[in-house]
């Protein structure tokens, strides 16, 4: 049977090799984030902040039918500047493996291939979950299965406020996905930093954070959501985000926008009506979620090999 | 790789090694269930239940980072005594095993246990499953999907009527996962014998359950959910029942009860409502379902041992 | 552990153990599809599409405990000319299979087989889905879950149009489950050669869709749905078609036709309606559907050795 080719960057392998802390990170966020060159700056900023919590980042990508792990600064440069590039999700990416050319990793995808090359983290600024009206359209992202798929820890600062919070936690609870809140008694609402909604454990200790993944691979478990609340000066207010989501989706009724679409457009008019607020913020939460992806990642590594 | 280190009781330990039947059970229904010191009483008489039957009783727990796999009389009166145990599902497992200290663990998380020690069989009085509302709530017990992982099998009185038994059923059937009903045609409604509902398929004799869960295991398959009605002189009438569901459900809708905390409240709404008989019902059917899951993890033993 | 016993018939053995393609099918449609004898001489005729396709076909059925992984002329005459065969899904199949006697598969239960036997392509005409009204009743065929559990590649002409096709999309992608159609841009609808759904990704190379399935599997995934619309004069008017539809269901309302029952009715109302259109295009699909199943199966093969 074929393996998929990996292309490992050479800090990454030798950083596996070693035992040391690597944090997967997704490409998506390049290609159909921010406009060029700020999506590029952004990039390098977030693999920074990786280092900066102590862990060695391996950006995710597809590139000629092979899984880039680890994309070094020309790479960035490369989906950051390329139009076009399409989205690989989780049921995309054989699609666009076998087709050839270059692939935007998204959460759900990026942990295939992080699980394939022995990455044990991830970190994104916000997961996917159940959208607002899911109980007519059934619109859940494909994240919230791959958790219970893929044997990496993600690090989060939970999912976005167009989406249907409690919805999103009843269905990982369903799911039996672990969700810790690192440092919060709550479920974060990415630029918020509480959706309103009581995270099941809030956990302050790093150590503790790797003991409990560690404890759900040892007993047959995958995905553990760990979240992480913006840093206060980042924080967007919860009403204020709130009150800027329904006007938006009120908006986005009359303009008839639906699917795919939707989450795009009530991004921007979030954004608009918070005098840009939230983009600002988003690009913070990117940053400081990827820093506390190093610092688990690194307490985790300490851990796998004190236990060696 | 770290192991979650098990305690395993040495009667069960000796048990699993001579490939005699064991049967697991929760610990949340003594922590969680009724007070001290019925709960401690009733403990031991689910375990005398499961031997009567043929197997041996394995109470599963959570005690200092390890997992008991078989409680003496002294663990089941720790349990049974000590205030304020968190009740630990499958996704707080590996939290509560981080943690330290006493944890009770539910249907879910006690499938995980069972499998990790090598316990074919399970019983309890009632599976969690869809609940009435779910449609809007999306509240599904996690025991559903634990079941789609745990090679486990799953003997009991099927699901209290408290939940939505037409959905759970549906649910159940999407998922693919078994369902037999042992000496019954309906599913059972916990204390009531029938639920209203036709169960997909009736055995009568413990052989052909036997090859049921074996097949299943041999497909490549995990749980498969095997009921067992209550006794005649045990159950309450299905209308009875209902209709004080039903009033439970109008009085919690007035009184603003909602999410984790309903099941309690509905329980304990309609045993005042019916006198106290879904109490003592809801002891006899622990009992009850119990022996039968002895019946049936030995006929099982039986099946296995003449495989080999 | 026993296994479940496989008799595979010879052609398909050979086959197997030369690397050269096959194709499992169903036998559920043979028992539950049409009258006797036009079940027997089309599924002898959708043997013969898959053998022109490049493939050898494998209907899959139960017979006293053990799999049938290929059927000869006279297995399938009786198959076709017994009555009363259960219908044995894949939650149904370990009973099927304990019980002794006949059982005819459906596309979940026979995905569990081909997968056993090792069989890496499945054909069918339509597969299961969400139904309409799902948002309340919560019947969602078990095919769709199914499919995250077998390694195998399933051919079909999308999902019968009496289903919410919205719905079902939106449930593959939450599930992860890749999605491309042969040769078409759209989803299709059964004997309809579109639902009026975009479908992910349109594919028209057969080693492409070969490339495709592999890299699924290589990457951890399991099943892949791969569409192919009916040919031009096989196809019914989509406005028709769910005007028929429409009709059936309001008619289904009125007579209280619910449950399983009312896939059967929803399917001959439809057909009465089209004055006989639908179950000739029914049978068309069935024959085109093979073939296609048969050339993409032969792509696979070729792949594979080529791998090796
Ligand atoms: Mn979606
Ligand atoms: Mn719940
Ligand atoms: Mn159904």
């Amino acid at each position: 049977m074929s393996g998929i080719p990996l292309v490992v960057a050479e800090e990454v392998a030798q950083a596996l090799a070693e035992g040391r802390a690597v944090v997967a990170l997704e490409s998506n966020v390049i290609t159909h984030g921010l406009p060029y060159p700020d999506n590029a700056a952004t990039a390098v900023e977030v693999e920074s902040a990786v280092r900066k919590g102590g862990a060695v980042p391996a950006t995710i990508g597809v590139d000629g039918g092979r899984l880039l792990i680890g994309m070094g600064e020309a790479d960035i440069e490369r989906f950051a500047a390329t139009p076009g590039i399409p989205k690989a999700g989780n049921r995309d990416l054989p699609v666009v493996l076998a087709r050839g050319g270059l692939g935007a990793t998204t959460v759900a995808s990026s942990l295939v291939a992080a699980e394939l090359a022995g990455i044990p983290f991830f970190a994104s600024a916000g997961i996917g979950g159940v959208h607002r009206g899911a109980q007519a359209t059934m619109d859940v992202s494909a994240d919230l299965i791959q958790f219970t798929r893929s044997r990496v820890a993600v690090v989060c600062a939970g999912a976005k406020n167009i989406l249907d919070l409690g919805l999103t936690l009843e269905y990982l609870e369903t799911q039996g996905v672990p969700l810790v809140s690192y440092r919060s008694d709550d479920f974060p609402a990415f630029y918020c930093a509480s959706s309103g909604l009581r995270s099941p454990h809030r956990i302050d200790d790093p150590d503790v954070v790797a003991r409990v993944v560690e404890h759900h691979w040892a007993a047959g478990g995958r995905g553990v959501v760990v979240t992480s609340p913006p840093r206060p000066e980042d924080a967007v207010d919860p009403e204020v985000a709130e009150s800027a989501v329904r006007a938006a989706l009120a908006a986005a009724e009359r303009d008839g926008v639906t699917g795919n679409a939707i989450t795009k457009y009530l991004m921007r008019a979030v954004d608009e009506a918070t005098g840009g607020r939230t983009s600002r913020a988003n690009m913070a939460v990117l940053v400081s979620t990827a820093e506390t992806g190093g610092v688990l990642a690194a307490a985790h590594a300490r851990h796998r090999s004190a236990l060696r």
